[in-house]
């Protein structure tokens, strides 16, 4: 193991959010705001100690091993958190470093779960960087996903090798430095429409610069305290609506669109799996909410629709409190946070394409009862599906599930009732953000116990890591030899 | 599909049933009641439809095919509940069909899960019926766990095949009557020896027998209002623990220790892991309920103690209110529900050996995940474990969850709240009885809606025949050519 290399590339990440930080400090600026001193001391620190690592550990030419991988993407996660809670510490946004640190993964991880109570009782700058960190962490999951995670061979994550964008290399850099670029220009054209569209909807510029980091990463921090439900404006909803629902594809996708192939949106089986799943659950929660919460089914259908849209690409806005909604309807919410977005998107969850594959098992596990001397392949849009991958993605599945239940468990010790415990796990894991009961969308994450808190941190690590990347250095296998 | 050897099979199984019922008619005269003619009534219709079923459909030397096992197991089990009705509908025992079939159903799939508020008040020979039918589902599940399932290759089951006693003939009917026969030997010798042993601690005659049977087929049906706590009697709760743990294990392990093989006991990895298991859960039990419910660690150790063996078991004998514990102790409940006893026991749930395979893989994907290119496999034992059966396995527990989110879903349609909900489909699917919240121990299941106990039968159902059996009769594969 290199470690000169792995915090050489530390340093370079510390660095670039070192100069991301002058983002905020311009805004502090504009709004004359005394954050703008927090800001630039932590830009400093940041700049300074990125540059330490990068003096310290020399350069070289040597290949990033796949065991490497697994550490610079972990560690990186966890560097960044570091380094971005350094403005709210010195501005003492929060009470206490977990909290900062709580909030800052949440950033990161784009979960979009809060300790804070009155969020527009704060600076505007420390909201804009709050809002920033999740679409820089959206920015490292979509190159972490798309480009790191099928070499890596993640829970089936494999199967998207192929429709990796830009020249296939076997060197892990060159590749990695193309496809980013590739993507990243899909993600910043995204972001530059979302913000003109909504500023064309009457939102102001901070708002909607704001409002798209957060949609763009399937982050879901708002800068208003009731979030999404404060604007009370249709259209605003429609084009969050739309873009949560864009950061939920699979961004080389995306890229070809872009190109001009649009006919690959529908010969791709997890997008027409992700739209007809979320179809679905938008008309089953329609019909529940309808004369229980709703008079008017128009009303039914644009709050369930939005609600549905942001939790199953785990964005996690609301415009109601879907907390008071029969236990049909959160029971469908609940199911949407685990169903997740497409794989290679900013989304959380266990991800679409998982959740087909396993259907798709499960289905062949029952026809193999009735022919069992047969041979049945697990066919995605023609193309059968080796063993190997079906193995790792049932496998993800299942450890997915027993760390929601281990994390549950564990929540389960910390005084909270049933529904808080296991949708506050299920809501962190997922990457979605606000839960159900005492985590619910009108409440926040200030009130859980010190080591709930740090709990749910490692739920947030784990699930926008797709679980393995983490908990593979737990095992003494990783650091042997 | 020969429907004629199929029927004939079941007019063999209501003439089985419609003798038994002699046995509550001689209790029915003992205690000189009136449901002696309900049930002379009820045996005379089953012994004669059976004879029916046996002259209408011609005998024939056909082996019975992979196919017809299947719904020779399901139409068993659905005909039985339905003879075994009878004697409660003659009595108006329920107020209404669903609730009886609710009740038999419970009964013969060793669940336990009932609708009548006050159980003392009914006639001792209908208390004794429905202990019995715990008991003779509790000999058909072994029949069917051990003899059928590892022909059928239910979810890794053939793992059991070179296990199952008595000679291994390719044939299936005389290989099930070879085994039928010595495991049933091993099933009658435990009951006897656990009614000594209760009649020894003070139990009358009636209540030993009862008891004797519910424990035996993990049931857990009781003739008192309040369980095992009505006793208040520690040397009944530790005969009672010893009896519900015997019926947990694998009865083929129970026949080889019966055969002097006491060392094949700890060579089980699955019985090792069953015990350890059950032992870790009450000492984290224990800690949970010490100081909280109770002050003294004793108490804390037998309650907790009996609790866990009676849930892990999937037997559902309760001597403390469970629901009023802290969530932490809930929880470790709910996941002994999903766990289960063992493999080819009388007992429901997932089955330990499934989990232990499960934890294995898991663990294997993380390895696979350091070393890519390595072959690795999952061993119990020193024995390798075929992929195929592995897929089986993780098909089965996949399959149980899916089915226990979609049974959930049903139940949240109904009107009760999510506790509720969720655990009466984990304790009917895992075939344990009593839940928590408002199908806790100390309550019933009477005020569930209608639809919602007939969802609750299939999941009994389902569960008890390890889920594949029932599910593939739904397919339209199943009955093609």
């Amino acid at each position: 193991m290199s470690f000169s290399l792995i915090f050489r590339i530390q340093g370079f990440l510390l660095l670039f959010l070192g100069i991301s930080m002058c983002l905020p400090s311009a805004v502090a600026l504009c709004y004359r705001e005394d954050a703008l001193l927090s800001f630039l001391s932590a830009a400093v620190i940041t700049i300074l100690s990125g540059l330490c690592f990068i003096l310290i550990c020399p350069s070289s030419e040597k290949q990033i091993t796949h065991r490497e991988g697994f550490l610079i993407v972990s560690l990186g996660w966890i560097f960044a958190a570091f380094s971005g809670s350094l403005p709210f510490l010195f501005e003492n946004t929060f009470s206490s470093f977990s909290d900062t640190y709580f909030e800052t993964v949440s950033g990161f991880t784009t979960t979009g779960a809060t300790v804070i109570s009155n969020i527009e009782a704060l600076p505007k700058s420390i909201l804009f960087w709050r809002s920033m960190i999740q679409w820089l962490g959206g920015m490292g999951i979509i190159l972490f996903s798309i480009a790191i995670l099928p070499l890596l061979g993640i829970g089936g994550m494999q199967l998207y090798k192929a429709e990796v964008p830009g020249p296939v290399v076997e060197k892990l850099k060159p590749r990695i430095a193309e496809t980013a670029k590739s993507l990243w220009k899909v993600y910043i054209l995204l972001s530059l429409s979302e913000t003109l569209l909504l500023l064309f909807g009457g939102m102001n510029l901070f708002d909607a610069v704001c409002h798209t980091f957060t949609t763009m990463a399937t982050g879901g921090f708002s800068t208003r305290n009731n979030s999404i439900q404060s604007f009370q404006n249709p259209y605003i909803e429609v084009i969050l609506i739309v873009f949560m629902f864009a950061a939920g594809i699979n961004f080389s996708l995306h890229y070809r669109i872009f190109h001009g192939n649009i006919k690959s949106l529908w010969k791709n089986k997890e997008f027409v799996f992700y739209l007809s799943f979320l179809c679905i659950c938008i008309l089953l929660l329609t019909f529940s909410v309808q004369n229980t919460i709703y008079d008017n089914i128009f009303s039914s259908f644009r709050y369930t629709a939005f609600q549905a849209t942001s939790i199953m690409t785990t964005t996690g806005y609301s415009t109601a409190n879907f907390d008071t909604w029969p236990l049909f309807s959160k029971f469908i919410l609940l199911i949407l946070m685990f169903v997740g977005a497409s794989a290679g998107s900013t989304g959380g969850g266990i991800k679409c394409i998982r959740i087909l594959l396993i259907l798709k098992m499960s289905y062949r596990e029952i026809f193999y009862m009735v022919h069992p001397h047969a041979v049945a392949s697990v066919k995605i849009g023609g193309r059968s599906i080796p063993e190997n991958i079906l193995r790792g993605v049932s496998g993800f599945v299942i450890l997915y599930l027993l760390i929601f239940i281990s994390g549950s468990f564990a929540m389960s010790l910390c005084g909270l009732d049933f529904i808080t415990a296991i949708s506050s796990v299920a809501a962190s894991l997922g990457n979605i953000g606000p839960g159900l009961a005492g985590v619910g969308p009108y409440e926040n994450y200030q009130f859980i116990p010190l080591a709930g808190k740090w709990i749910l941190i490692l739920m947030m690590l784990m699930g926008r890591l797709e679980i393995f990347t983490l908990l593979i250095l737990f095992i003494p296998e990783f650091w042997k030899k």
